[in-house]
């Protein structure tokens, strides 16, 4: 059996955290939605632009693996699309109705059972937060409706504090108030829960969280979803987590693949690649 | 006005070639669709899994742009998925109805003008070369049923002569037969052209088309669409064309798109971003 998770806002839900700044997580039991099929997870999984790398929701994959079941599968749906206002999410839309059409395919083949948002940083300026809640309420009430999934949870995240530190601050100079309303959003909706970015930090662009902090932030938005509840600042158990999930050892499956994806890329000759196949275990 | 292809198949329409054997192709006029959206190209255009790389279709849209449209915008639709078999592509089947869904997305912001087609490889053992054209034949004429275009061309290229020379030969030891279907496809089906790979080389792995020959390939794809004929072997001029693609000189669009890129890929500093940006014309 599968659980699926949809994927779903901006460039910081795609994931922009260097590839080259953490470990690799590979899991057999983690698989991402690719053509209406399941795959095992690699990263990138939300392959919306040339720069995509590192997001929140491996190690949300692997929490739920840790921590809520080890005997069932967990798809993640990857439907992100970078620099996207509310505006651009509305049910009208292409983006909108991408997500309705991926959540649908994995309906299929899946429990949904879950949907994960990150958004806000295009609507952070000309006074767009103010009607940020009722945009967004919108989007998730025909979201819940046409995937028939009423009490689905959902678990939204705030923004970085770190917005207008850079070259583009300009156009975020009222993130605090989407922040805001991101927060008020989670408390007026039932199965809906905030996750703050406390101590999060930023690739040098000040815009896109870092791969070290979408480790973190992935975990604690597993933790919202476990415990049904606000996740106000970090965790003090994040760090450890993140460690557990990168110490975990690779299963059989696992090494075959890794070394299937070294052959195929010309990293290991054909010669390595059957010595060390033969020597899997 | 943008003019759309469609990319379906196995892994050498989604492109395995290796980005470093060859000079990225830039094109602000030349699109991808992601989330229902236009995008400009960046290559791996189809990342259907992480070895995703160099596909054929980057040169068959510059050619489009060099010797057949100049005004408009041309569009790429990614739906090939490594490793599929024809029943994997039954009409019925995720794979089939997500190309539908995609198609049908792009047909509301563009003119959908063309098929590319490129399958064969999980065909090639076990006798499945027998029924290939007749369930070829039933995916495409449903498939230009549903996106309502009867004359669409479509665009049908040959397998690696190469596929048995590799340690998964054994899997492709029909490979002739199915090339040999292919090409009896093309012959007696309107608006269908065969393209040959004669003298095209594989990736260490002799499955998958190297980068360099999958630059051939998209030309050899285009003088197909555009003369409306087969094509039964290396044409004389593709080497030249590849030439002329590479030294096309970027607009300034382009090049501010690749300062963003490297700028959020931390290739560059910000201070090193902003001194580019000032001198670009």
């Amino acid at each position: 059996m599968t659980h699926s998770f949809l994927m779903i806002g901006q460039s910081n839900m795609a994931g922009r955290g260097f590839l080259k700044d953490v470990p690799p997580i590979l899991d057999e039991k983690i698989k991402m939605l690719r053509n209406g099929r399941w795959q095992m997870m690699a990263e990138p999984i939300n392959f919306d632009r040339p720069t995509s790398g590192i997001s929140l929701a491996a190690t949300f994959a692997s929490s739920w693996r840790l921590f809520h079941n080890q005997e069932d599968d967990i798809g993640l749906i990857p439907c992100a699309d970078g620099g996207t206002s509310l505006d651009d999410w509305s049910v009208e839309g292409a983006l909108f109705q991408n997500a309705i059409f991926q959540a649908k395919a994995a309906q299929k083949i899946s429990t949904l059972s879950g949907i994960l948002w990150h958004q806000g940083e295009s609507d952070s300026n000309g006074q767009k937060h103010r009607l940020y809640i009722q945009k967004l309420n919108h989007i998730i009430q025909t979201l819940r409706q046409e995937l028939n999934t009423p009490d689905i949870p959902l678990i939204i995240g705030g923004l970085g504090s770190f917005l207008q530190d850079g070259i583009y601050g300009q156009y975020f100079n009222e993130h605090k108030e989407v922040d805001t309303a991101l927060q008020e959003f989670a408390k007026d909706n039932e199965h809906c829960f905030f996750v703050s970015t406390e101590g999060l930090t930023a690739n040098p662009d000040n815009i896109h969280f870092d791969a070290v902090s979408q480790r973190k932030f992935g975990i604690r938005y597993f933790r919202a979803f476990e415990q049904k509840t606000d996740i106000l600042g970090a965790l003090a158990d994040e760090d450890h987590i993140v460690e557990i999930i990168n110490n975990r050892p690779l299963t059989k499956n696992e090494k075959n693949e890794m070394l299937q994806y070294q052959l195929a890329m010309g990293i290991i000759t054909t010669e390595e690649f059957q010595t060390q196949l033969a020597i899997i275990h």
